[in-house]
Parts: structure tokens; sequence; C-alpha cells
């Protein structure tokens, strides 16, 4: 028996009706399958929030000012946000990247200096970053995720801060998905009807202007430096054979752009949640996976990922300790 | 502001979008609603699990023998069955109570002696319990819940274990919702089509002939020992005002019947997820509720309650540790 034979052998004779534990008998098997053994382990998980600020952010398509980019990175370092309180009821080390932000934090506080730029550039005028600049973000995040490697990390996940970040989201997602900018486009952290038709003309109108062709290209000219860092991030964990959690709209469009440069990522990947961003759903069911959780969350920061990680080793837990059917004495089927 | 009023405002002002918390808000609101708090807490929370034989499974209705129920119970005392693994990851106490197994347990293994009878009734033939008989059940879960709060636990599920409880579940649902016989029996532990016909026409057998009037005699009638334990349990966890978490189809049939004798459980009930039982769906919507998962999972013993609570904790960790807007000097939207 190959290794994935062993693992469904393992997981069919636990103490419990066949195919009953659901999705977590999936992830199970993948985990199990990612590491090559029957015996996996999730160790010193650790999720990286990229911030970066958008030129895009200047066309009005966030009804958030561009500040909040860098106040969001103040209440990161001050343990305040969301993705603060669920990595700490999880244990999962938090660590927080200015890949790009318009703002310059002070030394002392606990954010990772690799700025790139301060922000992308407005991509109705020009594209979003310089292949240089592109590279270099992803080096950030490629850098990040093997510095975690070496530390005995095995198991990570991105997410991000970027006020404006659904639009090149939703730009990539319309480049290699080939869904229309409508059914890409959504109200990101809360726009009205209005303003999304407003968003969904402009976004239009940019993927008119450019041809790019290749996916680094394309991520580029779209992109925005965090998504950029987190394309490199999820390239660099496949390397290192690490599993991935992704998060919502925009680590689902990072890790799709991911795809087009090395299709053998989305093995390692878990799905951790269907966000409530127009588009999401459709980038899922396009990728061809089924999500952990369905809460109806749009926050970003990785947060949905962060919550799933107890369903994670819900998996890994239940497939170490449970009793077979023999151990436990307990007959099967008639 | 009344305390429903005060609670929103105090997760609107957290520093993330209106509502990008999704069905974490709502639970957030509930939890402090019923705790009458803005900084709600689980305290020591427990899962009772319930076991009892059913007389209707001589008639062939669950692909698994009889012996199963006390072999499980044996398995949960040595710890390797589903809910063990998950009640230890997350810190659940775990209690196991023999409310009408077919089997004398040794004295020394921890498992709660309160067998009503060794079995409920074959109700193809007779009703399956008396009305005393479910009267004791349903005081026995009653007492394991105020058992519970004396000790200071403040968040209560049930499980359970009873080879055939399906087959009352689903006659339960179909008496108080009125959906047929039909779309409320499902493939329990794994029956295939054929073996779902026939379990399909013995309850549409049973269902016709009786009339119950009073809940508790459609308890008494139609249900289970460990049922009938169940509706007790929820009953007095609502007495205490303590947090409900609900597992799956059985639990949900057990929950709706105490519904019907006290509306006001609801209230305390946070239904954890949706099973894939045949009529969970359903009776989730004739129940007018949102679950929180939906895994596929469809083992009962309360594992869905189980790899929820860190879900329900996550809304009570980001309604108490979150920055609001103004402490964090986040702008809010323009």
């Amino acid at each position: 028996m190959n290794i994935k034979e062993q693992l469904q052998h393992k997981i069919d004779n636990k103490t419990k009706p066949l195919g009953s534990l659901g999705l977590l008998e999936d992830i199970a098997l993948q985990i199990g399958e990612v590491q090559n053994t029957l015996s996996p382990k999730i160790e010193n998980p650790a999720l990286l929030v990229f911030a970066a600020d958008h030129g895009l952010a200047d066309e009005g398509i966030s009804p958030y000012p561009k500040d909040v980019t860098w106040q969001m990175v103040m209440n990161f370092c001050g343990g305040g946000a969301s993705i603060n309180v669920f990595c700490r009821q999880h244990d999962i080390q938090l660590h927080v990247f200015d890949v790009g932000v318009d703002y310059d934090f002070p030394v002392e506080l606990p954010v990772e200096k690799v700025k790139v730029a301060r922000g992308s550039r407005n991509m109705r005028i020009e594209p979003a970053m310089s292949p240089e600049e592109c590279r270099a973000a992803m080096e950030a995040g490629a850098a990040a995720v093997r510095k975690k490697a070496q530390n005995g990390c095995n198991t990570i996940a991105c997410g991000e801060m970027g006020i404006g970040n659904t639009s090149p989201s939703s730009l990539l997602m319309h480049k290699f998905t080939g869904y229309s900018v409508e059914e890409c486009t959504g109200r990101g952290s809360g726009l009205n009807e209005g303003q999304v038709d407003r968003k969904t003309r402009i976004l239009q109108e940019i993927a008119e202007k450019y041809n790019p062709e290749t996916p680094e290209e394309t991520l580029a000219t779209l992109g925005g430096l965090e998504i950029a860092a987190m394309v490199g991030a999820y390239l660099e964990a496949k390397k290192q054979n690490m599993l991935i959690l992704i998060d919502g709209f925009i680590s689902t469009a990072a890790v799709l752009t991911a795809i087009q440069i090395d299709s053998a990522v989305k093995e390692n990947c878990i799905f951790c949640h269907s966000s409530d961003e127009k588009g999401h759903k459709l980038m899922l069911e396009y990728l061809g996976v089924k999500p952990l959780l369905q809460l109806g969350m749009r926050l970003g920061e990785g947060t949905g990922a962060a919550v799933a990680m107890p369903l994670v080793k819900s998996a890994v837990n239940f497939l170490n300790e449970m009793s077979s059917m023999e151990d436990a004495g307990v007959s099967n089927k008639e």
C-alpha cells in the first residue's frame, strides 16, 4: 500500500462509522500525504501578516482612508486586532511585515522592516510595481517563510493589511480565471452598491489597459506589494513542504497566482474558509476546493485561517489518537 | 441602551469593518445577551454523553450490532473515541452516563450509573418507554446538569451513544415539525439505499400506530432513554442559564423536544454544526437557526459540538480582547 492507501486504511479503521468525520477525514488524509507519514504533526505554526499600501486607493475604491493601513499595523503591534486575538487563542506565532506601507514605523516597533516601496503605484495610470519591485516583495515573503522553516515551523498561514487590496485581488482573479471583472468585484470592507459599480468600472478600465503575459508580469502589473510577498511566501512554503493555510479573498488570489507559477503549491494548501467577499466562492470553485468554514467572515489579516487552525489540529488529532475498531474491541458493520 | 444595544455597539466599534466577523458576531451578541454582560465567559465547559440501547434495534434499522453501544462506552472510558480526542483538545470535561445500556459495566469504570432500564422497548410493538421511565431518564439528564452548574460550569453540550438512535430522532422530528417520515429518515451510521427504504417503512408504520398528545408523551412513546436524558439536560441547562451547545441530528431532535416543553430553551442554544444525516438541515431550517460548521460530519457522541467549541471561544475572545477604533487610534469609514 502507498502512503495514501495506508492513511485511508488507518482512517477507515477508527472507532466511528465510515466517513463520519466528513471534511476532517479529507484534511487528515491530505496532511498525512504532504508529510508522508501516518502520524502527522502541526509544529510551531506561524501566521505572517504582510502590509502594504496601494496607489489605486487614490481612486476611492475603499470606504476606509489609506491611513488605516499603518494604523492597523500599529494595532497589530499593540495586540488589539482580530488576528492577535485568534493567534493568541491558538498558539500561532504572529509576525508582521512592512513590505510597502506609506509610513515610517518607529524603530522599536515589532514590525519586520522589509519595505520595498512606499506603496504600489496607481495602476489606473501605470503598472502597480516594476518587475524588480515585484521580485523584491516576493523574495521578502519567501525569506520570511525560510526563516520560519529554519526554526522548526511546518505550518504557515499568510494574512494581509492594505487598504484597497480587494481591487488587485479581483484583477488577478479576473486575469487567471477568465471570470468577468463584474463577477470578481465585491464590496471589500463595506462599499455600497453604487460604490461597487464605480469600483467595477475602474477595474474594468484597468483590465483592458494591460496585457501582461506571464504570471509574474500579471502580478507586477495588477497586484500589490503585500500580495506579491504572499505569492513568494506560498511558493517557498511549498519548497519547504509546509502545510499552507489559506485565508480569504486576497490570500486565495495570491495562491491562485502562486499556482500559475508552480501548480504543485495547491497540494499543500488547506482552504480555511469561504469569505463573504463576492468572488471568493467562485475562485474556490475554480480551484476545485472545499473550504473548512463558512462563517460569513470578510475581515482579512489571516483571521479565517487562524480560526480554522483548531479544525486542522482536530484532523491530525483524531488520526493520531483515536483507537482502531480492533484495539478497542468494537464490532464493525454487520 | 439595553444590553443587546450595548453589545452591538461594542461589536461595531472593534477595529474591523462592520459585520466582518460574520457568524462570530452573532454568537458573541447571543452569549452576551444570555449572560447579560459585555464581557461574557465560557467557564468549565462540559460534555455529557448519555448512552442507551433501543428495542427498535431488533428490527435491523442500524448497520451496526447493538453490542456497539456498550463497546463504545468502554471506548469512551479508555479515552480512544472521537469525542475523547476533541474534548482533550479543547479542555472540555467529558462525562459518560449509562441511562439505559443493556450491559453491566464493571463497578470501577468511570461511567455514571443512572440506568433507568436495559434499553427502551421495541416501539414497533409498544411505546419505547413508560411515562415513569421517560421522566426518570429526563431527571437523570437534569441532575447531571445541576451537578455541573454547582461546580462552576456555565456551558454544556450533550452527546449520545445508542445503536439505532437516528430512528427515534426521525420520529420526534416528524411529529414536531410535520415533515414526512421520508423527509426525516436518513442513512444513520451508514445504511444503503434499500436499507433506508426499509427503515422508512418501519418508521412510517410506527408513526401511524401512535397518537401521543403532549411533548412528554411523544418523547416517551417515540424517543429513547438517552434522548430523554438529553431533553431533561437541556431543560435544566436553560433553568441554570447555561450556554447550550447543540450537536447533530439526535441532539437537535432532543432540543426540538425540549423546545416544545419550554420554548425559551432556544435562546441559550448555539447550533454547532449541520450534520450529513438527512433531515438535519431541514430541522435546523425549521428552527430558523444557522449552524456554525458544515463539515459533513455525522458521528454523534457530541463531536460536532466539541469541534465547534474554539469558534464559540473565538466569539467571546474578540468581544473581550479586541481594541475599539477609538482606543487603537484607527480611522473609521470616510
